[in-house]
C-alpha cells in the first residue's frame, strides 16, 4: 500500500489519559483509536495485524478439529437463568439492555450457555462425540476499571473453543490437543519463549485450569516459575497443598508479572447438566457430555506484543503478524522505488510503500515507530550502486542488496 | 470437508414461529440457529456463505479504493448528542446500556458520529481528500418487529463505507464509482438481473438517495420500474413532481414488491458541519468536507440470495457464494470416494464429502437441501464404468465423468 494514500497519521504524543505503553505506541502509531475508557477502534494497519493474529490461531484451531460458527452479542435472560449466571451479584461484567417490549437481554461476555443449548440440537448418540466448535466473537465486559490499554476493554474479540466429549479421558485427550494448539499459537505470534502455562483455580470438575501467563511488567497477574522444570502457577494457588500437588518447591519458585493471553478450562458437565446436554451411550444410556473451553483475546495478544516486542524506537512486529512485511522507503527516488514496488507486491510480498514527500529522518523515525520487519531505503545513492538498503526492525545494522535480488530475498 | 464430522445436522421442518422462507430454509439446512425473535448465530456453513459474501464486497471496496477498519458497538451519548441522534425519539432503534459507574452508553446503529470524529484527527488540508474508509461491523437495531429472518435482524454485520471530499464535483464522481462497485456486488453474487438502483427520498444536501432493490414477494418495499429505461424508484417518492424529474410516465411503471439489499446517501455536510471535520483548501480557506455513505448488509443479500434462487427442494447457491463448490457422495464406495476426496481437495477445489452411512434418498435429498452448485455421486455403478455421475443443483439431468477428469473439470 501507497503510504500516500493511507488515511492515518502517526501521532508524536500519545493522549494524556493513555497510561498503559501498549495503547501509547499504537495510538502514536495509528494503528488503533481510543473511542472511551476501555473501548478501541482499530484503524487500517491494526487491523491488518488483529486479523493476522485471528489467522493463526484460526488455522490452529482447525488443526485440531474445530468447527468455526459465530453465536450473537444479544443472550436470553431465560436460558442463563438456569445456569444462575444472570444475576448481577453473581457475574458482575454484565451489560444488559431491553427489547422494544421490555424484555431484558444481555450482551454475552461468555458464550457456554447458547453453546450449550445449540449443541442440544445436534448431539444425541455417542456417535456425535467428540466435537470442537469455535468462534471469534465479540464480547462485551462491564469492567470497572480498563487501563490496560488493548488488553482488558469493555468490547473485544475472543477466539472461544468448546469441546464436547463422552468421557473424562475422551476429554483429557481433546484439552491435550487444544493446549498444544495454544502454545503453537505463542510460538508462532513471537510470544512462546516468554509465555509460560500456569497452573489456576480449577472449579468442580477440576483442580487446575491452565492459564497462558506471558511474563511482562505490565500484566495484572503475578506468577511463580520453577525454571527447572518449566512449570509456573498463579499467586492464586500458591499454597503448600499444590506445591505438594505438583511437586514444586517454594524456594525454587521466581516471582513475576505477567499478562494472561489464554486460558483453558475443564468444565465437567457444569454446563450440560442444568442445561441438558446429553448423549445416548454405547448401551442407550443417557449420559451429560463433558466440556471443556479454551479462551483467547487476539487483540490482548496483540496488545502484548507491543508490550514486550517494542523498544524505545517504537513497535516491534513479528513477520507473523506485522500489517506489512517490508516497508519500502523512497527518498525522492520514486521512479525507482516505484518499480521496485510494483516487483515485490507483484511477486505476493506485502509492502507499506513510503511515497510521501519527507525528510529522510522523518520517514526513518516513523518507519521504526509502525515497525514493518524489515524496512528497504532506495536513496539517491542506491541509483548509482543499483542497490537498496535493508535493514531488519530488531537490528542496527543494514546491509546492501541488489534490486534484482530484492524479489527472491524477500520470497523465500 | 467430510459431512460425517460436521456437527449441524438439517431439520425435517422449520420452527413453526419462523414464518420467513430464507430463514426456514437455512434453519433447515443447519446453516443457521436462531437464538430469538430477530436474532441469529450462524453455523459453519451459513458462516462460509457469509464469508464469501463479505469477501466479494470486501474486493470492490478495495477495488474503489476503500480502506478498511474497525469501530466499536459501544457508543459515547456525547458525540450523539452533537448531531441531535442520541434521544429516542429522534432515533427510535437504539439499545442503551450503562458503565458501571452509571455512564449512558448506546450501541451502535450506524456509524457517522465515531468515524466523523475520528477523521477530524486525520484530514486537514485538500490534499488528505479523497478518502473512502469501510468496515464490516456489528449493528444493533431495536427493532419492533422482526420477521423476515435473517433480512431484518436486530443484530448484524454491515459493510458501512463512508466517503470524504473535498467538493461536490468531486463527491459525485466519488458517489459514482461506489455505485458501479456496488453493481458489480449484486452482480457477482447472483443477485444482479433482478436488482434495480431505485430512486428513494434524499435529504437536506441531495434530492434523492438510491436503494438497491431486489424484486422479490418477500420483500418490505414497493419499488415501480419502468423496464424500458431500467429506472425505478421506491414508492415512497412516487409523486407527479418526481415522475416529471427523471422523464417517467406513471402508466409505464410495474409495481413489484422488493427487498433492499443496499443503499447509498449523499450526505453533505450533515455531519461535518456540527462535528467540525474541516479541511483547507489550496487557499488556506478552511471547508466542510463533503461526506457520503453507502450500506450492504452481507447476511440480508445471503437471505436475499436464499428467498429468490431457491426452489421446492432447498437452497441454491451461485458459485461465488456456495459454502463449498462440489457436493461429493459416496453410495458405499467410500474407498473409490476418497480418493476422488483427496484428488479434488489436493487441487484446491472446496468439497463438502457426505461418507456417512444412509441411504441414496436421503443423501440426495439433503444435498438439495444444502444447495452446492455441484453434485458428484460415486456409486457402484460408477466403480465399474470409471465415471460418477455430476450434476448442476440448477439442472435436472446429470452427465458421466471419468474420474480422472473431475479435477480438471472442477480447476477450470
Amino acid at each position: 500500500m501507497r503510504q500516500s494514500q493511507l488515511f492515518t497519521r502517526t501521532k508524536k504524543d500519545a493522549p494524556k489519559d493513555e497510561v498503559s505503553k501498549n495503547a501509547q505506541l499504537l495510538i502514536r502509531a495509528g494503528f488503533i483509536n481510543k473511542e472511551m475508557a476501555g473501548v478501541y477502534s482499530f484503524l487500517p494497519l491494526g487491523l491488518r495485524t488483529l486479523n493476522k493474529v485471528i489467522q493463526v490461531i484460526r488455522e490452529e484451531m482447525n488443526a485440531v478439529g474445530g468447527q468455526e460458527l459465530s453465536l450473537t452479542a444479544l443472550q436470553d435472560k431465560s436460558l442463563w437463568e438456569k445456569t444462575d449466571r444472570w444475576d448481577d451479584a453473581k457475574v458482575d461484567v454484565w451489560f444488559k439492555t431491553a427489547l422494544k417490549n421490555g424484555t431484558e437481554v444481555g450482551l454475552g461476555w461468555s458464550h457456554e450457555e447458547p453453546l450449550t443449548r445449540l449443541m442440544q440440537q445436534q448431539i444425541s448418540s455417542y456417535r456425535d462425540l467428540p466435537v470442537l466448535v469455535y468462534q471469534f466473537q465479540t464480547k462485551f465486559r462491564n469492567e470497572t476499571r480498563a487501563k490496560s490499554g488493548i488488553m482488558r476493554t469493555r468490547e473485544f474479540i475472543m477466539k472461544d473453543l468448546y469441546s464436547f466429549s463422552r468421557t473424562k479421558e475422551e476429554h483429557e485427550k481433546v484439552y491435550a490437543s487444544v493446549r498444544s494448539a495454544y502454545i503453537r499459537v505463542f510460538d508462532r505470534v513471537g510470544l512462546g519463549k516468554t509465555t509460560y502455562p500456569a497452573f489456576a483455580s480449577g472449579g468442580a470438575f477440576s483442580k487446575y485450569s491452565e492459564e497462558f501467563q506471558t511474563v511482562s511488567d505490565a500484566g495484572e497477574d503475578i506468577i511463580y516459575i520453577d525454571e527447572a522444570s518449566g512449570h509456573a502457577l498463579n499467586s492464586e494457588v500458591l499454597n503448600d497443598e499444590v506445591l505438594a500437588d505438583l511437586g514444586l518447591k517454594r524456594e525454587n519458585l521466581v516471582e513475576k508479572k505477567s499478562i494472561e493471553v489464554g486460558n483453558i478450562f475443564s468444565l465437567g458437565t457444569k454446563f450440560s447438566e442444568p442445561l441438558g446436554l446429553t448423549f445416548k451411550d454405547e448401551e442407550g444410556k443417557l449420559q451429560p457430555v463433558i466440556m471443556g473451553c479454551y479462551g483467547i483475546g487476539p487483540a490482548r495478544v496483540m496488545g502484548t506484543i507491543a508490550e514486550i516486542l517494542s523498544d524505545e524506537n517504537g513497535l516491534v512486529w513479528p513477520e507473523s503478524v506485522a500489517p506489512f512485511r517490508v516497508h519500502l522507503i523512497s527518498l525522492n527516488t520514486d521512479e525507482k522505488a516505484d518499480e521496485i514496488y510494483t516487483a515485490l507486491t507483484t511477486a505476493g510480498i506485502e509492502v507499506l510503500y513510503d511515497d510521501r514527500d519527507m525528510s529522510a529522518g522523518e520517514k526513518f523515525a516513523e518507519s521504526d515507530l509502525l515497525g514493518m520487519p524489515y524496512r528497504v531505503v532506495v536513496g539517491k545513492r542506491s541509483l548509482a550502486s543499483g542497490k537498496a538498503e535493508v535493514k531488519k526492525r530488531t537490528e542496527d545494522e543494514s546491509q546492501e542488496m541488489a534490486f534484482d535480488d530484492l524479489v527472491s530475498f524477500f520470497k523465500k
